[in-house]
């Protein structure tokens, strides 16, 4: 082969194709909707299966409803590498997330296609279902991973019968979810691009981040329990008073988190009181606490140490504490050789890049556990995301697409 | 009149007394259920009936169902002095709240009737109706004080139409209310007597508290408010997050006002965090404040510091700060005359006594208002209160009734 060092994707045709999409299910404060299964999501498929044809590629529908465009390999018996990320957004969210990845990879394939370059795998982009979660959260990619067993099909967030129900309007059974499954060995690797959703690219003004892990959550319910008592006649250090210690807690939390763990983050996003009255010295108090952190072993520490931390305040205030675990996620490491290829990517195209975690999910977090995966992010203006002003600038999003390309290129031994 | 300093109330009939009412809604471990309108407060009143006709004194139920019983005074024109507290309980509450109040009343006039002594004023035992706010709390108190106006009689906490259907079962009409007003010129003063409700007396080994001032309550719902982000990828020091800014105000106003206010109390009984989610930042949490203090100055300097500290936490966590005022009472000062002739009293029987704040609400907190009020406390065992455990010492209930003796006495000129 000869060298593709100075091989860019055409921008501007990317440009109008992000145009295009976002005009399918956007709302009047110029956002979009664009919820799985919905009438625009058929639309959004629609739209993509046209232009993946119209570049002369054969798309795909599998069992979950996931939706690829295929540039085959020389070789028949080649794996796959994959390029991904969702069209589906949330209600009245942005253009670019989700929509950006798999434009960014549709735009790779076609120009490799349009080159005439062969590879040494087959390239494949491909639009997971229901990332946002409209039913269940990363769908898609969930049931590509052989992840979806019936007890967890049976209680999607949604319902199972509005799951039914979608894959039905998207044409397929829910019985064909099981045969959306991949063979590990059949994939080279995931490939994705998406928006920060944050401000650090723009603050350190830099190109990429090139993500090394997507966070872990730890989550739990913790159930401080003291004892009711008159609000007048009690005197306040007699009191068992259940959010005196929920509130220590809250403001504990955030202190060790913030001094002893700064890449990790904590939310206490629930409080519940039950019964609360003006006048009586609250004997329950529910609080949710989730952690994140980029390995498991920083997750673990920090979430040892919180729970620590709720046992002594507890008991200094004289309540007990019980602590019922909630959602779990491991996190999801990144591929070093597949990072240091994006590097080396992005240093051909003289473009500027930092390594980070991702604090919130992707389809590459559940991809990443089944087949070397990368995820890189360009940055997001005031990162704002999941909001009808949601904005990534005209030229990191061709710089999302370039990076790609330089990815594949060096993962076929060319640079 | 000869000196009556030997006299003293027959205690085993006090004691009898209360044996006798406290089976009226005994309930299984020990407690009592004597709701204001119910059947079991009818029996009560028909018990306190029967009591004060076979002592030989007239009674009365006014419009407000306060029922009296009554040693007139030598002359006809003379002045009322009330002995005063209610015989309803809350459910499954003790045996002492309140009908110590009324039932040393009643020992007291009987043992002045029996020693045929004329008094320079008209004595009259009330009991007021649902001082615990069954349906309208400090119910009979206010319409004797005059205070209910037709907007609060067409919102009591119970309904409109229950306290309707109360009063008729009492044998009177929502119509009579007004008429239980009392021309406060016709009154003398205002007795009580109470169990504390709290340890003060017990752990310091004291007779009698004076009641110098029944607080008064200061209350308000804080609302902060921020905004709801991403509990993942916003980095922990730009988050305006609703309960950091909620759970530090309960932190340090317990802290102020523990240290700055020892004789003030604060309680934040109710926290609602409406639309909480593990993973999103709190947008709003609304808190609810209690305060409550011995004078109309120290409670105003009190709820000004707390509310500086709302606002100052508030900006310093970028949240904003509402602050909508909610049930307020002024403190109730005791009448210097009466607390000095009750101690007095106290002297002359050889009891100890100290001067101290009532945290809770009593009938004597409306009466001071229109009349010199006076209002004492005899020791509960373990503070308990409003729970079948609710004891008071026979000892102590006796020295209840012989101080309100002596003070009865005292103000008519005799000692």
């Amino acid at each position: 082969m000869t060298s593709h060092a100075s091989r860019r994707v055409q921008g501007d045709r990317l440009l109008a194709d992000l145009a295009a999409l976002a005009s399918i299910g956007a709302t009047p404060d110029g956002g979009v909707t664009r919820l799985a299964f919905s009438e625009e999501d058929i639309q959004g498929r629609r739209w993509f299966e046209a232009a993946a044809r119209a570049a002369g590629l054969d798309t795909r529908t599998d069992g979950a409803a996931n939706l690829s465009a295929r540039l085959p390999a020389a070789s028949g018996d080649a794996r796959t590498l994959l390029i991904g990320s969702h069209l589906d957004t949330v209600r009245n969210g942005g253009r670019f997330d989700g929509a950006l990845g798999v434009l960014a990879g549709l735009e790779v394939v076609r120009t490799l296609a349009e080159l005439g370059i062969r590879l040494p795998f087959h390239l494949e982009v491909i639009n997971f279902t229901d990332e946002e979660g409209a039913i269940l959260g990363e769908f898609g990619s969930h049931a590509l991973a052989g992840n979806l067993s019936d007890e967890v099909l049976q209680q999607p967030r949604g319902g199972a019968r509005a799951l039914g129900e979608g894959l039905e309007r998207l044409g397929i059974t829910p019985q064909s979810i099981g045969a959306a499954a991949r063979n590990p060995n059949s994939l080279a690797g995931y490939l994705e691009v998406h928006v920060e959703q944050g401000r650090r690219l723009e603050e350190s003004r830099t190109d990429l981040g090139i993500v090394t892990s997507i966070v872990g959550i730890r989550s739990c319910w913790l159930t401080f329990e003291g004892e009711a008592a008159h609000g007048g006649t009690t005197p306040m250090p007699r009191r068992r008073d259940a959010l005196w210690g929920a509130a220590a807690f809250v403001r504990c939390a955030r202190e060790h988190v913030m001094t002893a763990h700064p890449e990790g983050v904590m939310n206490c996003g629930c409080l519940e009181l039950p019964d609360g009255s003006f006048n009586v010295v609250p004997r329950i108090v529910r609080l949710s606490l989730e952690m994140r952190h980029g390995t498991e072993e920083s997750l673990q520490t920090m979430a040892a140490e919180l729970t620590s931390l709720a046992e002594e305040i507890a008991l200094a205030h004289g309540l007990s504490l019980r602590n019922d675990p909630a959602e779990q996620h491991r996190p999801a490491l990144c591929h070093e050789r597949l990072m240091a290829e994006t590097e080396r990517a992005a240093d051909r195209l003289e473009l500027s890049h930092t390594r980070l975690l991702s604090y919130a999910g992707h389809d590459a977090q559940v991809m990443c556990h089944i087949t070397p995966t990368a995820l890189v992010f360009v940055p997001s203006v005031d990162g704002i995301s999941h909001h009808p002003r949601e904005l990534t600038w005209d030229g990191d999003v061709v710089n999302a697409a370039n990076v790609l390309l330089h990815t594949v290129l060096g993962l076929a031994g060319d640079s």
